[in-house]
């Protein structure tokens, strides 16, 4: 388990998904999870097979290891996470705006994290069961640019140099154009 | 005009939307470039007139100046920009990595800010005509996820605690729960 800065597992549970209108949203939601140094994500069952077969795909392509869990219960998800010692962390637009001292807050406890991201609407017991309703920033946008932000902020932007073990490709960043070579 | 720590415009051009699959993922472009500090979004002709309506109700809603327009020729957009002096900036996985150094190379020349954000295939004359190609990572994510961070960047997180005039609602954070008030 590759953890930048943290020794303990950051997992994030994607919730009230939409089959269709959530596709690609969803789908970005998994990516970010990856890419921003998560090491798994829990689905809801009705997400599409489509969506786990192409983040499964990034993985196997871009490397390093990335959980993808189905959950029939995201409620027993939240309660079991916490029977387990971790804590959860809920991304809404109502909660409290994000600080550095909620951030030491969650990192002085070193604690596995389970961050819940959700739509437009989610279930009223989320707010109560999560040990930390999170906002960033009060105003209405996107669950992707929210997991994005706390993961960077949770990560020091350490996440965005990370090397992914048994990558098949990997980019060479370029001022003009694209160059991506493959691994042996 | 609002900016937190920058006497210059920021806009958005998000190209490349494909009409039904992309309509969450351009709305939440939309939003994320509205709630991060931007002042406007070129959005392509084709992009659907309901993701317009409901960016233009947020504004309404939630305050604020957006602008948002509709162009006809996204590189003839570039190219404006840059004949008014503007600076491109595209986010793509294939560019140079984020970094104190690109930003304020950027920051320094004290112009204008357009930040072009694509999905997963961009036409090539972009790579060329941006004045940056900028990588939020070198890993596959989410353009909803690279805006974010790169106005978060740039804005140094002071975006996240703007406040915006004339919202008709206003979230008060809470611990647990929501609280939104109306304002007169």
């Amino acid at each position: 388990m590759w953890c930048p800065s943290l020794n303990r597992k950051v997992y994030v549970l994607r919730i009230g998904h939409r089959p269709v209108r959530d596709h690609r949203v969803t789908t970005h939601v998994g990516l970010v999870a990856r890419a921003f140094g998560a090491d798994g994500i829990f689905l809801e069952r009705h997400v599409e097979e489509s969506i786990i077969k192409s983040l499964e795909k990034v993985v196997e392509t871009w490397g390093g290891s990335f959980e993808i869990v189905k959950t029939a219960n995201p409620r027993h998800t939240v309660t079991e996470w916490k029977r387990n010692g971790g804590i959860v962390v809920h991304l809404t637009m109502y909660g409290e705006n994000i600080s550095d001292e909620l951030l030491n807050l969650i990192l002085s406890q070193n604690k596995d994290i389970l961050v819940v991201v959700g739509g437009e609407k989610v279930p009223s017991w989320l707010y109560y069961e999560s040990d930390y309703n999170i906002a960033i920033g009060n105003q209405p946008h996107s669950e992707v640019a929210a997991l994005a932000i706390f993961l960077d902020r949770l990560f020091k932007g350490k996440e965005l140099t990370r090397e992914f073990h048994n990558a098949k490709l990997v980019v060479i960043p370029q001022k003009r154009g694209k160059k991506v070579v493959k691994k042996e």
